[in-house]
């Protein structure tokens, strides 16, 4: 897959089909509450496993029953490319 | 255990006896750097753990590696507690 930065053209194109996501600064994030701290837990490992798998590492942040998700694409230049718009497909299709 | 704020001193007192960990604005955090993004994922649930068993729940943050941890007393007006000094103690029992 490939790592070119994404127009915001191609960005938009995308997030019009990622409920949840939205693109801040240089990066596609998007948030979940969950039923509890465990569940948040949980879902951060099973994203854990979707990153691991994709050898692409969205960033986790767990707050109480919340779980933040942030990716950005480093060999990119720190842009958004198609690693981050189909990892974000990949979370979506799981959590949501 | 008490969620009043700690003083000054308190707080420096008990970080002398806690290595790596860093009083940071209104919070104690630390960060460690584990073998691959799965031990991290490994790590964040096994602190979520100790979080849910304390009722006092930190704050997890993995990136690839890397497992920080930030922890305040909201009822001591997110000031640092006896609370945060005590799972401080307990997640570096853990992990160190």
């Amino acid at each position: 897959m490939s790592d070119q930065p994404l127009t915001e053209a191609e960005i938009e194109l995308a997030l019009s089909e990622l409920p949840g996501w939205s693109h801040v600064g240089n990066h596609l994030e998007a948030t979940w509450t969950f039923d509890g701290h465990l569940h948040a837990l949980a879902a951060a490992t099973a994203v854990g496993l979707l990153n691991e798998r994709r050898n692409h590492h969205a960033d986790l942040a767990i707050n109480y029953d919340k779980l933040r998700v942030t990716t950005t694409t480093h060999s990119a230049g720190h842009q958004v490319s198609a690693k981050d718009t189909d990892l974000a497909r990949a979370i979506s299709d799981l959590l949501d």
